[in-house]
C-alpha cells in the first residue's frame, strides 16, 4: 500500500513555508557530545514561530486550501501548541479562525490564541464534547476543520523539520523525534527516508503514555487512558490512521522515558545550551542524553520540538 | 591619531575562528518588531560556545601567541565569562592556562573553568590583591596574560560578532550593544563602521554602572565604584584606554537601563523567544525594548551578549 504522504509532499511544503516559517538553526554542544559519546545536532523547533514546529503544519495545511474555503475560513481544537499555529498561520493568510478551547485552559493560552487574532470558543470540559462542538461550528460557518496531526498537509508541513536538518547537518545515522501523535515523526521519517536513507528513526515518547509504542509493538493502534506527564504536547491516547501507517513502515524503534528524564534534559538546555525547552520538547533529546540506542560515535539528529513552557513552571522545574 | 585595532585585524580574528567558534543564529520575532515598530536582529551570542561573545576574543587572543608563548601558557584573572572563554580556548589550542578566581567565587563557576581543563587558583578576597597575585604568578612561570577587555587582539575577535550579524541579516540603521569594560562595544563598533557605515553604534551600561557613559560625556576616563546591578559582566568601574578611545570616536551615544528593565527583557526572552540570556546579555535589548532611540521603522541589531545565568537565579526571577 502506498504511504499517504511522500517526500514530494514534503517538499511542496518546504516551498510553501519559504519565508514564512523561520529556517531555525541547527545547534550543537560540545558537552553533549562529550556526555553522549556522539555527534548530536539539534534542530531548535522551539526558535520556531510561536515557539514550536506546528507552525509548519498548520501553515502548510492552510497554504493549500481552496479560494473557497480560505473564504470561510479554518476551525481547530486544541489547548496547546497546535491552536497558536493555526491562529498564527490563519492570520499570515488573512483568513478567519476558530479555535474551540477549554474554559479552564491556562489564560495566559487563550490571550495567546486570541493574541494571534483568532476567535477562542471555549467549552466546559466536564459537560460539553469538544468534537461535537467543533462539528457544529464547522457546519454552521462551513469552516474546514485542521486536525493536529492525521492530516496529509499537515504531516508533510512537520517533515520539513527533517529536512532542514539534514540539509544543514548532512547525512545522519539517527534521527530522535519527540512524539505525541505522530505528526511529526511521520513526516520526518518520510523527509529521512529520502535524505538520508540509511538513518534510523528513533520515535521518543513519555513513559506514561506510550500509546504508539505498544501499537507499533502490537501492528494495530491501541488506545490508552489520557497518560499523566509533564510533557503535555504527548498525551495522545492513539496515534492517527495516517501517522501510524507511515510510523509502522519506516520508523526502526519507539522507546521511554520518564518525567525526571525530561526535566533533567531541560535543566541541561537551560544550563548548558541556553535554550528553553518544554517538557514535550525534550523527548527526543532525553532518550539520546540517556542512550537509549547504540548512537556511540554516531551522526545523531535530534528534534527539538517546542519551548512554550509557563515561565512560572519552567521557575520551579529550574529551582 | 590612529585606532588600535582595524577592521582588518577584525577580518583577520574571523579568519582565526572559522570553525573554533560557532557562527550563532540571527533571531527574529514579531513580537519584539511590534512592540519596538522597528525590525530587530538578535545575534544570540548566549548561544555561542561556553555561552558568550567572550570566547571570540579570548580565543582570537590566543591564536595570535608566539610558538615561545603557547609553550609557556596563559594567565587570567576573572570570575566571570572571560575565566571560561581563555579556559575552553587554551584548552582547544592545548596551551596551559591558570585562572586567578576568588575564593568565594560561586561554586559552579569554579566548577566549570576547571571543567574546561585550566588550573584555578583562588585568592581572598579581603586580603589579597588579585592583580599582584596575578603578575606574581605570570613572572614566575613566564606566562602571558590575557585581560578581559583592553587588549587589540580581545576588541578585534569581540567584532566578529557584529561583521557577523551585518552579513547576515544586512545592513542596519542601529546596532546596540551591551557594554561593559567594552571590548565587545569597541570591536563591533570597528566591524560596523566599516561594514555598515551608517549604522548608529549604541552602548548599553546598566544605570548603576554607567562608566563609560560618563567618560563618553566627559571626553576622558571617569571611574567609579564597583557599581551595584544584577549585570554583572558590567560592574566595571572604568573603560580601557584601548576600549575607550574607539568607543569615543565611533560611538554615538551610550544610554543605560535599570535593572527592572533588564528582568522585563529576560522574561520575554524566555516566554517569547524561548532563550536563556542572564542579565547583562539583556542590557542592549532591553535599551530597544524601552526605545531609547528613534528607531521606529528602522533596522536594528541587537547584541546578546551572553547566557550564564545561575537556573536556580534564573528561576527565581521568572516566578
Amino acid at each position: 500500500m502506498p504511504l499517504p504522504v511522500t517526500y514530494a509532499d514534503v517538499a511542496a511544503a518546504a516551498k510553501h513555508l519559504e519565508g514564512a516559517a523561520h529556517r531555525t538553526p541547527v545547534l550543537i554542544s560540545t558537552t553533549a557530545n562529550e556526555m553522549t559519546g556522539a555527534q548530536v545536532f539539534f534542530k531548535a523547533e522551539n526558535l520556531q514561530r510561536m515557539g514550536a514546529f506546528k507552525f509548519r503544519g498548520a501553515y502548510n495545511a492552510i497554504a493549500k486550501l481552496s479560494p473557497e474555503q480560505r473564504k470561510r475560513g479554518v476551525l481547530a481544537f486544541s489547548s496547546g501548541n497546535h491552536a497558536q499555529a493555526i491562529a498564527l498561520s490563519a492570520r499570515l493568510a488573512g483568513i478567519a479562525a476558530v479555535i474551540v478551547m477549554p474554559s479552564d485552559a491556562p489564560p495566559l493560552k487563550l490571550a495567546a490564541t486570541r493574541g494571534y487574532g483568532a476567535e477562542v470558543i471555549t467549552y466546559d470540559r466536564m459537560k460539553e464534547d469538544r468534537e461535537a462542538l467543533a462539528k457544529k461550528i464547522s457546519d454552521e460557518r462551513g469552516m474546514t476543520m485542521i486536525p493536529p496531526f492525521d492530516h496529509p498537509d499537515v504531516i508533510a508541513g512537520q517533515g520539513t523539520a527533517a529536512k532542514e536538518l539534514i540539509e544543514d547537518a548532512g547525512p545522519l545515522d539517527y534521527l530522535f523525534v519527540c512524539l505525541g501523535g505522530g505528526g511529526l515523526t511521520s513526516g520526518c521519517a518520510i523527509a529521512a527516508h529520502e535524505l538520508a536513507p540509511n538513518c534510523k528513526v528513533i520515535g521518543v515518547e513519555p513513559e506514561a503514555g506510550n500509546d504508539v509504542q505498544q501499537s507499533f509493538r502490537k501492528g494495530e493502534i491501541v488506545k490508552i487512558p489520557v497518560p499523566v506527564t509533564i510533557a503535555d504536547g504527548a498525551q495522545t491516547q492513539a496515534p492517527g490512521l495516517l501517522t501510524f501507517a507511515i510510523i509502522r513502515e519506516l520508523v526502526s524503534d519507539i522507546v521511554t522515558v520518564s518525567d525526571p528524564q525530561l526535566i533533567e534534559a531541560m535543566r541541561f538546555f537551560v544550563s548548558r545550551m541556553k535554550i528553553v525547552v518544554e517538557p514535550t520538547g525534550c523527548l527526543a533529546a532525553a532518550a539520546v542524553f540517556n542512550r537509549l540506542a547504540d548512537i556511540k560515535g554516531k551522526r545523531v539528529g535530534v528534534i527539538i520540538s517546542g519551548g512554550n513552557v509557563d515561565p512560572a513552571a519552567l521557575g520551579r522545574w529550574l529551582a
